[in-house]
């Protein structure tokens, strides 16, 4: 989306409990509340990641994988492996916020996801996450075939088939 | 709101992102994620009471008077003085949940709040508090006028009309 | 404990990492952080209640009693039933509290305890508690024997012997 | 510290408030309650980066550098500019860990600072960060000279005088 379209849809994004897909992005709103923020007026840096964990939780369940029912069905959780993020600017109480996420690369058991936590057209943070899926026993487990091709909508570039290589797991 | 009417509204209120007024009561949606949960597997209790202020701001807000701006204007802040909160049964994962809200009693510089948090037309959790307006320096204040007359809206019975007595600080 | 013998042995406590006992009572210190405060430049309301499960995890594991042992052995966890707090004077970033915690009552599958917060002798936050302990099921549990003797160590009155009354899930 | 060093001085770590500084390293413990689990059993992604602030604050704290104190004092406040974490092992309710801090290198107005998060010997997370001095207004502001100083006995390698660059702010 360009910046205009972008601020164009923000109110429309603010109405969807789930947040939309547009263009290979998932956009998700939220707002700042007392809770965020810490006693320097700004919203504390690991609250970040709880904002970004909501958009990841939201994409998922509009794309038909909620995490309890995908964790209830096949035993599989996610879990992050890494987290880059940056601290551009920071949020204050009562700011509306939208966090922006689209996949770069989907392996067999695990993905690179990138998300911006933008105020209007200002990018506040930028992270760049990968997460795995694991069985309950710790161990890595392949992404479920049809989610595989879910998350392709919510990816900027085409996902190719999934590998015959074996998941990590083996 | 009778029960039937709560329900078939619920995704009204879920698509409203400051929640509805209906009838002297607010309605607000929200939605369990992982950083509410915790290792028993049910929303940990601090976390109703993040959940409540959320529903608190966002009627504010809904009432024209937005924390940082109402701040920003006039000094005062909203601060809990006490609160009373059952628990009766607990929320998980991905539950839809609303938190209804209503003003028992306004007086000059304080006022009892009413909230519970139901999944559906359950009553998870039931939460009285007492909230005051606070000065910057910490002394109680009392109540913007515009603000007592916007309150009455999500009060279940006539608010009457302020008290010449002196507010508490004097 | 006097005012005068709390303050003098407030740096004993602060170097218990589980706190201490002493006459019927738990003490335990923490510090006050950046996540625990807000935009008002105060402790928010909600972790106070992070500060005082803390406090009561601690008092345990004095006990004996830690929580996941005591949930792997039993299958019991600890519920909160209810909580009341005041809110006295508000606590501020790089603060050292104690929370110090009695039980009032104990029947045979809940207790009653009081837990205060303190800065040096003044009193911040005071709450009262109801806990129960429940099975995976979520039914009520009996407190198991030697927990109901131990915890007679940290209240203020004795602990009369258990009744033969059946437990509320029967 | 070497493997077999660190795990005889656990017991120290712990009863030290604001932890101990040794060979260059600063060393916290803390405990894993509720509050930081979530509901796949483990502790929740971001709540690693509240703990390892706490290090960084009680090693200030130690240094001789409150944040509050810091604060009022001079105006600056610590911000972080970047994060990068990576997660190995998942901690869980009631463990143990230690958070051991070190400075990489030191600028002018900001510095890098690797923090690993163990359980006895066991690395569970890591993560590298860069934080920076901070004007209310801002600005980035200089690290004050003594503070400077007081640094080099947290970083595992001289920490070489402060150039005569002009800070970023100017």
């Amino acid at each position: 989306m360009t910046a205009d379209a972008f601020l164009q849809r923000q109110g429309e994004i603010a109405r969807a409990p789930s947040g939309i897909i547009a263009e290979g992005r998932h956009y998700y709103a939220l707002r700042v509340f007392y809770e965020d923020t810490d006693a320097a007026g700004i919203v504390y840096y690991a609250n970040y990641l709880r904002f970004i964990e909501r958009a990841r939780t939201e994409m998922m369940r509009l794309l038909g994988y909620e995490h309890s029912a995908l964790r209830d069905a096949t035993g599989i959780n996610w879990t992050v492996r890494r987290c880059e993020i940056d601290y551009f600017k920071p949020a204050r109480l009562d700011d509306a916020l939208i966090v922006d996420s689209t996949i770069r690369t989907l392996g067999g058991a695990s993905l690179d996801i990138e998300q911006v936590v933008r105020k209007a057209e200002t990018v506040l943070v930028a992270a760049t996450l990968k997460l795995a899926c694991m069985r309950s026993d710790g161990r890595p487990a392949r992404l479920p075939g049809g989610l595989r091709e879910s998350l392709s909508r919510v990816a900027n570039a085409p996902i190719p088939p999934q590998s015959t290589r074996k998941s990590p797991a083996h």
